[in-house]
């Protein structure tokens, strides 16, 4: 079983929501870790706590500035690239947002890598590579990939660059297609709109489509810790996982479950109507996990376990 | 059934070998056509038939150039894109190139189209997007796709950004994933590579790899054929096909083929060895054409009658 200690890992996208959890439990492991973040999404209070561990230092710098990244990665062994435009709705209306953040921002961590003779790569992928697919929940081997949205395109390029690069250049990857997380650190998404919006008129909720919208949930904390078990124990030159519950939660649930975390009461949700949030969201999705479930590892919390404690978790840290 | 006639019709890779093979028919067909190509793989010379005719214009000039690439598609109403770096031993060598001219450009087009309103794109993929499959002949709807050639990687992200510029922004598309293509006007590729090793040298002739790598052949007026069959014929918004024969040809059946033809006795053949051709090679290559034959079209010659018509026509053509 790989083990993390003493290894030199380098995070993009290191004070984003996923990463600044990865960075917890990458030094509690004792490994050496550089987090890489151009704070466009990221906050560098995220990472407050390492700041003081030796093991632990801070590059604040864009993937697209060659330049500084192949300096920064230069020591590595491992890369865990975190770093994208998460926000798949900006994508639509500013179309080269993805493609610069995603696709060429990763080109630009594998060559970085290829010239470094760095050879081990995970990365955070999509369900959204599947498009909106016949089967569900969807297994990993689902074709055709047909994305709706120019965030499921870009990371269905970066899989595709990811894949050449190991034939070729001889790496190690792990692709883990995430469910939505949720919990502290939230950058962007629905649950953390939803809460904004709330404080802000706790009457009424303006609700994007129909709220039937249903999609698997998982815990940023559960996350991290499935991606980890998936690097330390699947064991081929290319890793690829859904990483998700079985189940999922509908949006207006999820509304509910804030709603009542907040103390809230009489408050009316307006739907925007049909069937998606915005153009390119897919509005139900189901991931088969029974890929990781049979390496091992599955969930605590089923998704809308994962909606409350995400929900508490990132409540309590925005009443801080 | 859509016509053609009277269609502005705007073909990137338009000096390129099929680009120059389509524009004849395209021009039968009464179309007004722009050919755009930077001419790097491209020869103006495979346009002379065309120059004299009232309905044809050329611009030289690059994908990456979006000033002039939007100035010149500004009227047309439907697109086909096959310009691409299509030496895939040459992306490995260059990681950057693919990505340029190949998923960048591919942005660079659809882009253009949104923002002048143009709905109808037509583009041209390949069976390296679904890398090394567990199922031969492979379907349009295998999973999971992880190409081993930056080439396959950049195709794939093509596909992807189509699928999501068609959902987003209204447009319909015609993916053709094409078996390797034979015939006048080849730029690159293995036939035309032993043709030319074959006048320096006609006693001995270096085969890449171990000869046994076997793939479908295409002859490129039946690529021409089969693609607009497909364009008239499919309605749906996003529409995809392999666009091949059944069967396949070996490399070293490829070879003696060239030697038969080029009147050649006593020809020794020297492989380099090992399965692949190069980094990148996917030594046995057999697509499932089902789809398109289920639609009505099916190629008149099979893989080796298709590499024989190729290769004679493009004799007669060097030899000229």
């Amino acid at each position: 079983m790989l083990s993390l200690k003493n290894q030199k890992i380098f995070v993009t996208g290191g004070a984003g929501f996923i990463g600044s959890h990865l960075i917890g439990t990458l030094l509690q492991e004792k490994a050496c870790v550089i987090a890489y973040d151009n704070l466009v999404l990221g906050k560098k209070e995220f990472l407050n706590l390492y700041f003081r561990d030796p093991n632990f230092r801070f590059v604040k710098a864009d993937l697209l500035n060659t330049k500084i990244l192949e300096k920064s990665i230069k020591k590595s062994n491992i890369v865990f690239h975190l770093a994208a435009n998460s926000d798949i709705s900006y994508g639509t209306k500013y179309t080269d947002v993805d493609l610069k953040r995603g696709t060429i921002a990763t080109y630009n961590v594998l060559e970085a890598m290829r010239k470094n003779n760095i050879k081990k790569i995970i990365f955070t992928s999509t369900s959204a590579v599947y498009g909106e697919p016949e089967i569900t929940p969807t297994p990993e081997n689902y074709g055709p990939l047909f994305p709706i949205s120019l965030y499921g395109a870009s990371k269905l390029a970066c899989e595709g660059l990811i894949s050449a690069f190991c034939h070729n250049y001889n790496m190690q990857a792990w692709i883990f297609r995430l469910a939505n997380i949720v919990g502290e650190n939230a950058t962007h998404g629905a649950v953390l709109d939803f809460i904004k919006k709330l404080k802000k008129n706790p009457k009424i909720l303006e609700i994007l489509g129909n709220g039937e919208q249903s999609k698997p949930y998982l815990y940023v904390k559960e996350c991290v810790a499935g991606m980890l078990f998936g690097v330390k124990n699947a064991k081929d030159k290319l890793n690829y996982f859904n990483l998700s519950c079985g189940g999922g939660t509908k949006v207006k649930t999820m509304a509910k479950i804030i709603v009542k975390e907040m103390g809230l009461k009489n408050t009316k949700f307006k739907f925007s109507g049909g069937k998606r949030g915005w153009s390119g969201d897919v509005s139900r999705v189901r991931l088969d996990p029974s890929k990781i479930n049979n390496l091992g590892w599955r969930p605590k919390l089923n998704s809308d376990e994962a909606v409350k404690a995400g929900i508490k978790n990132l409540l309590k840290q925005i009443n801080f």
